[in-house]
């Protein structure tokens, strides 16, 4: 683990500003981070009740008015603090890119969501090993036969993250998740991916794959990364997102989000 | 206690079909209960913003499309079988009465909030004594001198409800309460009401009042009649609630709203 653990939710934002485009799981440890997604103020009422109808996937954090860059659990810029950005038009994804400043509108309202990314400190503080920051990858995530919940013009199907658990820790990672259901909580699936529909676990649909050692169980958690397949699936004309594992490193202790 | 716990929900929303006009604390033992409000449809998202951004008050169980009269969560007809419903026109409550139908309007969306009562049978379970219960009183309820975070054209203060409770189960009333975020959680405060701006425990603003004997320390838990003060400050043009402490008894075990 390298000293990108150690920054300031500030101080990791200001270097996402200035380029550097990484995964940021690992950065920030004990600050919550958050997916994002930007959407016209005509279609925010279906998406936050689509949130409220799918809360697994897609836990609110945070929502602006519409037009604002900062949000009260993020005090930066939404348009330049996260390190990669992906752009969606007509539910076409058209490009990934570092800023998205000459793209915004004044009707954009912004949805922070919680993000997984949160909890891996407490797994890392209880000894339970998380593969993809060991490796310094992108963490695997995959769509699923699962559909979402609809709500007015949004449906989808829900997307999870996977972490390579071995055996014997499966019911603390299970146990410790659980206590942060606002960053997608307990995990929705373990073992089995062929039940989800997912053939293949080398062949993630987004970030990179992990390998899943003998003795260790792939765990499926619910993923922020949903409400960007509801896009693609439900075609509003215009979305910004962050890059899938990009995430957005907000200014909240991971504490704050922790149930009893 | 009587044999309304015992009545399955279908059973008690028929008697409020039929008219009965009683407070539903007490009612179908192990199902959760819910606050409800009705607005327009160009109202929804304003509303459910302020739900997202005031959670511990508006915890949102569910919300149904447009026009619709059951929910996800309550097979049964929101226009008659609560047992009584207020009515509000440019934010004054103008009515209370036991059926609306006559008033239904296909832009009314129907919000589903959680209800302290749903945590009343866990604390009894643990002997913790529910003091209007026992009284076959309403809950006493106070609008506090704390303001809502506003969102769109909704703001307003925090209500809360109150229960006394023997100083030595105050630990035990908030552990077992604040295992059940869905329906209120944890208490916003305990002890020393003048501190919410409540000048006297003998008169509160909906509900009936209480006795606090010797050695029981008042306790406040946010409340699902907060959206309702804040249909009252922000004059949306019309609004339907539920009479405070009259709910809709929903299907849903509370056992689904508890957390780890």
């Amino acid at each position: 683990m390298s000293s990108e653990n150690l920054l300031s939710p500030a101080e990791a934002r200001e270097l996402f500003r200035g380029g550097r485009r990484v995964p940021t799981s690992g950065y920030s440890h004990g600050f919550a981070q958050a997916n994002l997604l930007c959407l016209p103020r005509d279609l925010a009422f279906d998406f936050l009740l689509f949130a409220q109808r799918n809360p697994k996937s897609c836990p609110v954090l945070d929502v602006t008015e519409p037009g604002e860059v900062s949000a009260s659990v993020f005090d930066g810029d939404l348009r330049t603090d996260l390190p990669a950005y992906r752009v969606y038009r007509d539910g076409k994804y058209v490009e990934e890119r570092a800023d998205v400043t000459d793209l915004w509108r004044e009707d954009l309202v912004s949805f922070l969501i919680g993000c997984s990314f949160t909890f891996e400190t407490p797994l890392l503080e209880a000894g339970v090993p998380v593969r993809h920051i060991e490796a310094g990858t992108n963490v695997a995530m995959y769509e699923t036969n699962r559909a979402c919940r609809p709500a007015g013009r949004f449906s989808g199907p829900l997307v999870v993250s996977m972490r390579p658990v071995p055996a014997d820790r499966v019911a603390d990672a299970v146990r410790i998740t659980s206590r942060y259901p606002a960053v997608h909580g307990a995990p929705v699936h373990v073992g089995d991916p062929s039940a989800l529909g997912i053939a293949d676990l080398s062949r993630p649909d987004y970030g990179d794959p992990v390998e899943v050692r003998e003795g260790e169980i792939p765990v499926f958690w619910a993923c922020g990364v949903t409400p960007q397949a509801a896009v693609m699936a439900s075609a509003p004309e215009f979305a910004i997102g962050h890059a899938p594992g990009h995430m957005a490193i907000t200014d909240v202790r991971d504490s704050t989000y922790q149930v009893p």
